[in-house]
């Protein structure tokens, strides 16, 4: 007998009520409302191989609706993918298991991001779209013609980078992408019209897109949106109308779902509702070999495309970009063109033009700016515009929208081939602080240029002025926080950032000219995070521990102490990541502890304690104010002169 | 002769242009091309009385566009309000002058809210209109009928959070909101069309608006659109076409006067472009005479508003509501029934019961959930629905909006007469947290009830679990973050946070129950921030230091301790920031120098550093994991035994 879509979408609403069932934990009611969908997706449109789950020019599938993760699973396993296997799946949700309770993209294959946070997943399938597009026209159809689809909830849609997202993909025309909308009208707190009253498809509409409605439990249907979606060269929202928790005959179309467990006995109602009289966890061989038939149209796209990239003159090229490798040459010519002509420029200055030797050297930078491009001077000569007439630029004018646009960001790492970096200001962190984190979390390769990283921003004031920023982002673990002093600093971090291909970076630049202070290039410095810029002449009582701007200072303060027989080191310390990976005895010798150890950083103070111990925290720790940079930088106590004061005080 | 719309009109703009000038510093494009609409604005429609700056029943205006902070302080010294002078307006941008480089609440009366910060003006607006007719059903039109009015721009629309405050408005149907769109088509970068390509009007029709459209230079257009705005039930937004730097011949319309000085030739030129010969800083008598008219309907309203305030039932009871005046008598009955019945229960399930005494005593509290209602416990049976049936109600469902949640809540508390509450998660403090920063640089009294507060959460993962959330808050100025460990400190933190009127709070709530351990409610420790909860037994080698959940770790690690012998303390510390505005000696005392201190917290360690010095900090420094709560504190070292094995091979 064959095997109906039916049969082969109740697999997944076994597999999701069960698993949810075993781990007492979990939502199963997306996976289950949405099973139809997947079922017309996977079986006739997606383009995968589940052989080779790393296959470039693979379809991007991202489940933005992350808390539905076993749609995920029994996606996956149903599919053939080698992981997860049904023990995995037996152990949802528990320790160890790459069955995670959201879909963690360094965990398993197939999962092309890390999602849960809301509205993420479908920002970051924009940037997916983009890198699509921009590898194509780099190198090609034979090489670069994919889609990227995604699922997406009420929360997804109602969350503010929503807008963002979509505001971007219909300005840059985005075609290949399309998004599911599980139109259920159910969220956690119960029904959608308890929040919004919103026409969600006239809003897409506004935003450039094409919409469709579908009965998302019609086949047919399904079939018939994915269709005409297709043939709008518009990205596309698919209304599909579903009962969460579809199947589960006292539950589907309530909140009940949402988040729990069925339950032991509405599962044998759900079992005997759906006619699916098998046991947890065990698929019949003949769906379990429909579903895996799923797979034969991806591995037969993907041995031509083999083919085509072996005869392809772009192969070598190609293949390298999309393992992420890079080469660093540019740097050292860049660094002696620094010595040889020492400037005195902002950070972000030098920043632009380290830029300019990197974006010349590495096709893979692409680069942009929400809306502050000659404030972050990220622009360089080599990269154009991106738009949607030109899908070989290499800048994207992301408009004012930080969080977006570091999901974006996220999404083109994640695509691959491609290194984003964008800019704003470093006060704005905070409005895409939650993308950050997701950089870091997922391991992405992205560096975020954050202009005007201090008080130094001058008159614009306190909402303009970051004071904890940098500080916060250091908590952040496995995200690379980098504060250079001057242009050769600035330069090292950023062939650090670039060479790190399992970290975002963030590079906090001044908006203040700062003077060239290193000498010596012989060495990245700044890869050790922290190093003794400046040795002590008379005897050394104190150590200046500076970053960014403020090491100028810190050189300051030290040349006055020096002149009353003070022995004063300063140390720049541009990355505490870096720093704190150093051996002990590498840090002992930098910051010795028989010295009064002094941090100067226009900044909290809070934290410092970890290098100065009982020593001076020199910085600020309430809200900045408007006025001219000089007038801030002595109300707040930070000139040399009055750190000075403050040193000689507590020396005593 | 009479003055001309034209002529007053221009007085802001020579306002705008000489004061940038001055400064050399500033955004005098804005101000120039909303200079018609403010004439038109401040002269027939705005209620307001310039010697009665904080009158309750005043219209609140927002400039959301907060770059162009000329416009507010032109305005406010145009109609008569005491600051700004005239010599405040020469100082812009310096130092110490009220006159900042954006609009500070806290620096000048008439500035409603601090804005800057794209899009949160806006959404502060809508929490200032939802607190208009929430107050209007307690206390009836004699006493609140006003509107609230937004000026924004291209930035303020394209933000992620337009979508979140917008849609909370349609729904909420909040007819007396109206917002200028300065719509100039032009941002930093250059033209919108670089970025967006977004039908506006159809946006906000689609989330429930009402739009009008106008030629921003026409006074009788735009006052036809205001009426038209009047006349409709639902929140509006006003188009207004204009020309960013009108008046500029030579700059008006692109980029140039967006931010930056128009430059003294090109002054000359507007000068003579605009018929304004007067000198700097100068308005003449007649013009001047024309803009302190307009507040003379403002100032007959009041004086009827304040005949009907007395002459009031609610008189007393609506002074002392504006007033923010709070009794904290619920919270010792309160306590009393926690030691009568001690209960061990997850904090956030502490805090409801909290909340259910202190909403039924105070109606200021007004209460919501970002779509987490019953995760966080925010619901009481004091807080019905407030919706746009009954505005009476004190609970907003405010939908999967986080960043929105907390900017109307700034709003609420912003107009008086509400102290407003909202729950989501703690991770997600993450997706708001530019708005907690403008609660804190506002100083505003909002409650932030973030429950999940640890890896507690779960099987969720490490996108739900927060990590460097807790200290990253602690890092923001005029910001209390309160960790309470059972429901004894729950309740004193809440009683803490409803009187702290110019301090914003965070609650960080567990999910997962815990013992109650204090036994004495003679005094409200959680007030010092950081107390010795257990003395030790046998002599004092250790103190351990926990936060929230891990106060009852620490207090097993204590006891397996003194079985050994080792006399322990275990302090609480709920709140850093009281415990760090404690006396040095009372601060030494808790944790003496001379004895091994331990942090035990479940986030990162970086900043334990203040308290334990060389001791021991036991925390996470990764992301979490997704597995059962057990299985997790087990697998992150968080449990007694193994910390108390950490503690033995420290002292040696």
């Amino acid at each position: 007998m064959t095997v109906t879509e039916q049969q082969m979408a109740n697999a997944i609403r076994a597999l999701a009520m069960d698993a949810v069932q075993a781990a007492n934990s979990g939502h199963p009611g997306m996976p289950m409302g949405m099973a139809d969908v997947a079922t017309v997706l996977y079986s006739k449109f997606l383009k995968f191989d589940p052989k080779a789950p790393h296959w470039a020019d693979r379809d991007r599938f991202v489940l933005s609706a992350g808390h539905g993760s076993m749609f995920a699973y029994a996606t996956l396993y149903l599919t053939g993918y080698a992981s997860p296997t049904i023990e995995d799946i037996k152990n949802f949700r528990q320790l160890g298991s790459p069955c995670a309770g959201h879909p963690e993209n360094f965990l398993i294959d197939g999962v092309e991001c890390t999602t849960g946070p809301l509205g993420q997943g479908l920002a970051m399938a924009v940037g997916m779209a983009v890198a699509e597009r921009h590898l194509n026209a780099r190198f090609g159809d034979d090489l670069v013609d994919h889609r990227t689809w995604v699922v997406a909830g009420d929360g997804c849609l109602m969350e503010g980078i929503n807008h963002e997202a979509i505001g971007l993909a219909g300005h840059l025309g985005l075609g290949r992408l399309i998004v599911f909308w599980d139109d259920n009208r159910i969220t956690i707190d119960g029904a959608t019209d308890l929040s919004t009253s919103e026409d969600i498809a006239a809003r897409y509409r506004a935003s450039g897109w094409h919409v469709e409605a579908c009965d998302g439990h019609d086949f047919n249907d399904i079939e018939r949106a994915i269709h005409a979606s297709l043939a709008d060269n518009r990205p596309s929202l698919i209304a599909c109308r579903t009962l969460i928790g579809k199947g589960s005959p006292n539950k589907e179309g309530t909140k009940a779902p949402h988040g729990s467990p069925l339950g032991a006995d509405e599962i044998i109602a759900t079992r005997a509702a759906i006619h699916w009289p098998y046991p947890a966890f065990e698929i019949p061989a003949d769906i379990l070999d429909a579903w895996r038939a799923t797979g034969q149209a991806g591995a037969e796209a993907h041995a031509h495309w083999a083919k085509r990239l072996a005869a392809s003159n772009h192969a070598e090229t190609f293949t390298k970009t999309m393992a992420g490798e890079v080469d660093s040459a540019w740097l050292q010519p860049h660094l002696e063109s620094l010595i040889a002509a020492p400037q005195n420029i902002a950070t972000r200055k030098a920043s632009e033009i380290a830029l300019t030797a990197a974006t010349a050297a590495l096709p893979d930078l692409l680069g942009g700016s929400a809306d502050l491009t000659g404030s972050n001077f990220t622009r360089t000569v080599s990269t154009n515009t991106l738009d949607k007439n030109d899908y070989s630029g290499r800048y994207v004018n992301y408009g004012i929208r930080e969080f977006g646009m570091a999901a974006a960001m996220n999404g083109m790492a994640l695509h691959g081939g491609i290194i984003p970096y964008g800019g704003t200001f470093l006060i704005f962190s905070d409005y895409c602080r939650a993308a950050i984190r997701l950089s870091a979390l997922q391991e992405t390769r992205v560096a975020y240029v954050m202009t005007h990283d201090s008080i130094g921003v001058g008159e614009d004031g306190p909402t303009h002025q970051p004071i904890e920023q940098i500080m916060s982002l250091r908590l952040i673990p496995n995200l690379d926080v980098y504060r250079p002093c001057d242009t050769i600093e600035t330069a090292e971090c950023w062939a650090l950032a670039i060479e790190s291909a399992h970290t975002p970076s963030v590079l906090a630049l001044s908006r203040q000219n700062l003077p060239q202070l290193r000498t010596d290039i012989s060495e990245n410095m700044s890869a050790k995070g922290g190093y003794r810029l400046r040795s002590a002449k008379a005897e050394r009582k104190v150590v200046l521990i500076g970053t960014g701007s403020e090491v100028a200072i810190a050189v300051s303060v030290a040349e006055q102490l020096e002149e009353m027989g003070i022995g004063a080191d300063v140390v720049s310390m541009p990355s505490w990541e870096r720093f704190d990976a150093q051996s002990p005895a590498y840090k002992a010798e930098v910051l010795p502890s028989d010295t009064l150890r002094v941090s100067v950083e226009a900044g909290t103070t809070m934290g410092w304690e970890r290098y100065v111990g009982d020593g001076l925290r020199i910085g600020i720790d309430s809200f900045g104010a408007s006025g001219p940079i000089d007038a801030l930088y002595d109300h707040f106590g930070l000139t040399a002169d009055k750190i000075t004061a403050q040193i000689l005080a507590k020396l005593g």
